[in-house]
């Protein structure tokens, strides 16, 4: 029998109410003003890369698209509004027949992504794509964060494993459940979390505890009783009493007494705690010695990238990593700060007019108009050039050669001729229709692997990388130079 | 009508198999090894207090309780577990037939802990107390985690009002959700979070964002437009373009054009830019000169402990504080390192065996046997003095006078003779059965109070505060004398 995925559908968890009160004070605001149906234009995007990185690796689509295609407000819900006695019945009863006709383009997860270009783009009634800001955030907040500190710290590992082992230290239970998932994206191979495997498909796993050596009368006889019921996948843990005198010792008299005898080879060590490098370096020599060169070594102890660099730096012999708290909290920058903004209405002939935010600070404000995202490859490299943000209608011909240039740095210019375009983000939903499947997160994780392949190294690098090119078309970089010229003589002194 | 509160128990989310793998194997190894029903004492604690504070606040009891209460593993889940191929059908039988029998303790929530006393004692079978590891720590650590953050925030305010503002920045909808709820209980007085207040009677509060004012053709119009709507609770947003020359002026005309003649008051502005010091300095006198005195000013912007007391000490004139990212995610420490271990195990008659576990690293060891602990307050300040841990049967009389010792530098000792105490953990499941009621979350909130209250302010400073004593009873102490010496002598060269 085949158990059934993906558990918060199976529960028929509804979200919807998970929004900022004032999401809902602007929606009847709106209603009441009759703009609520007006057509705006919403983009999600970021400015920053967290921990000073090259990239980040756009996650939590799905969750987006679980979210939107459960938006429901139940007679409780409406109930409880109409008791804050400050919503119209009009409102309310928008509410209570509520059916979401947005439509809605995203990056699809595992694209690397860069500041200040749409993840997400919204256009529908103001009410409608207003109301679903607080999710749309979250959801890519957290997931884009976990997934971006997970390839960090995967890239550092060189290849060898990296396990997500931080249910117990998330914020919260979906800190954990999507913690794991996004923690897969980004590159871990498994996970410690079980519901993890039930909704995802990432691969669990799990051996012992220190508790497990407590409870028996010696470390011996606990490795002894583990090594009886689990003979196909023996991994101790030995760094209860003491990694070299007792822990590994032990380790190799059951698996030369209990395992071998039976016909098995033992699996791993696991070692949590004390000087990895050296204790690795001295596991590895005395277990090859012994004849279990084929016996990996597992170690885990508040690992992040930088710990995971010098350990192999120093000549760590690590086959596998565990990486709890600092990976499902993002613990060096745990804030993923996009935004959610305005960037055009459609007046009532149906014609789109771009809105922009200014602000003193130069990096908040907005590109303008409705818009989409080309990135450029290298034809004979393979790898991304640039990526190119251009107005919706525009249409780039892969024939003619491209000139990009800096939008702050005008003078900066690029032009290139042999290449070739995707366009970035795709339509997840048509007017309030799911018309995208996600691909399952161990595929995605895949994407991953394939794109970030398409980077140059250099972009990639988890300290001081290349800044990657997001430029704008001309067409696009001469409606934001507009919208800034009128706004600023609006406000001149 | 009354709407349901409680929308986790509604939807019957059941998150059972929200564990670690490791804790399924330990279970299926423990009743292979015929210690599956051996009774375990675990303890929950934690070490260190985040950003160097003195004082943590307890919170996640509740749920706790919720997941206690819920322990229950569907066909789905065994299926699942069958499908790893490596349970026996014992183990399985049992998850199926699951029966929760713990006896549980915790320091009910609201209530000021220190390093290395029990927040939480699970008594029961091994299979059992084990498996609950994941959750309690996961519940424990991130809402304790945030109830003392937010603690510190509101300390910093100075009783002026903290806002929680942080579900968009929130790791994952239950970062969100019960972040809200521990931010309540560490002392905010509201949250954006409407679902916060449907769960758990939070006042929701919000008006508008960037976009209400941008969707009008001009911010007087958009002001307006608010003010008609709602203006019995009028708070405008002033710094879309311009807070000075266009925000705080446009929204002058609004109160006297729209509000007055209607006989009503304006309620307040916010700021969510800019500098918040001279900003709300300049509204304010602007405010009182123009009859508008009883307006409240209202900031935002990336605010944390420090720097609103940095901006109270500057003199800025704010009524109400809104704080999001930094408080949702505990940035400055997002990481609450409770830990769960074994401390006790009974033999075949019943008899308690203390248990230890050893480390190189002094503060990992952990305090051994079966617990409890008296808070020891001075009778005529009414001010705690310090904890005292004790082995469960111990008993205090209150009329002879007690002598405390420092656990590591013993000749450290102190003699009380004027106090009384309170006993600081409560029961909350007996064999299974649930045998505590929570006090409703705006309740637990008095409680912290009330308990910082009892704390003398030196403990409760954000930096630099006094340790407060947390010791052994000298029978606790002789025994975890006893097991050291016992386990050094093993393990020695």
């Amino acid at each position: 029998m085949e158990y059934t995925k993906n558990f918060d559908v199976r529960n028929g968890r509804n979200l919807t109410m998970l929004v900022d009160f004032y999401e809902l004070t602007m929606g009847n605001g709106y209603l009441e003003s009759d703009i609520g149906n007006k057509i705006a234009y919403f983009d999600m995007f970021f400015r920053r890369v967290p921990d000073g990185g090259g990239y980040c690796i756009m996650a939590g689509v799905q969750q987006v698209i679980e979210y939107l295609s459960n938006l429901k407000f139940s007679k409780d819900d409406v109930e409880y509004l109409k008791s804050k006695n400050i919503f119209s019945k009009e409102f309310l009863d928008y509410l209570e027949n509520f059916q979401f006709s947005c439509d809605v383009w995203a990056v699809p997860e595992g694209n690397p992504v860069f500041p200040n270009e749409p993840l997400i783009t919204v256009k529908g009634p103001a009410i409608q794509a207003q109301f679903i800001e607080t999710m749309i955030l979250l959801t890519i907040n957290h997931q884009t964060l976990i997934a971006t500190k997970a390839n960090r710290i995967c890239r550092a590992a060189e290849g060898k494993s990296v396990m997500e082992f931080g249910s117990r230290r998330a914020q919260g239970y979906d800190g954990a459940i999507y913690g794991a998932r996004a923690a897969a994206i980004g590159g871990c191979s498994s996970t410690a979390c079980a519901i993890a495997e039930q909704m995802f498909g990432i691969p669990a796993i799990g051996t012992m505890a220190h508790s497990w050596i407590q409870l028996f009368p010696t470390e011996y006889e606990s490795f002894k009783a583990w090594a009886d019921v689990y003979p196909d996948n023996c991994i101790l843990l030995i760094d209860t009493y003491n990694v070299l005198k007792s822990g590994l010792p032990n380790a190799i008299k059951v698996f030369n007494e209990v395992l071998i005898p039976k016909g098995y080879r033992p699996k791993g060590i696991r070692i949590d705690s004390g000087d990895i490098t050296y204790l690795s370096k001295k596991c590895r020599e005395i277990l090859d010695a012994e004849g279990f060169s084929d016996v990996k070594i597992i170690v885990s102890n508040s690992l992040d990238e930088f710990i995971i660099r010098d350990v192999l730096s120093q000549g760590a012999h690590i086959d596998s990593f565990g990486v709890g708290e600092r990976l499902i909290t993002a613990k060096s920058e745990p804030v993923f700060g996009g935004v959610y903004k305005l960037a055009a209405v459609e007046d009532n002939s149906g014609n789109i007019v771009a809105k922009i935010k200014i602000s003193e600070n130069e990096e908040k404000i907005t590109n303008p108009g409705f818009k989409k995202i080309y990135r450029i490859f290298d034809k004979a490299e393979n790898k991304a050039i640039a990526d190119l943000i251009t107005l919706n209608d525009e249409v780039i011909d892969e024939n003619e050669p491209i000139e990009i240039f800096d939008p702050v740095f005008t003078w900066k210019k690029k032009k290139i001729k042999e290449y070739y375009v995707k366009e970035l983000m795709v339509q997840i939903f048509d007017k309030g229709q799911l018309v995208y499947e996600s691909p399952e997160v161990m595929d995605i994780r895949e994407i991953v692997k394939q794109e970030t392949e398409r980077m140059w190294p250099e972009v990639l690098r988890f300290e001081n990388p290349h800044t990657y090119y997001v430029d704008l078309s001309k067409k696009l970089w001469d409606l934001k130079q507009e919208l800034l010229h009128k706004y600023s003589s609006n406000y001149e002194e």
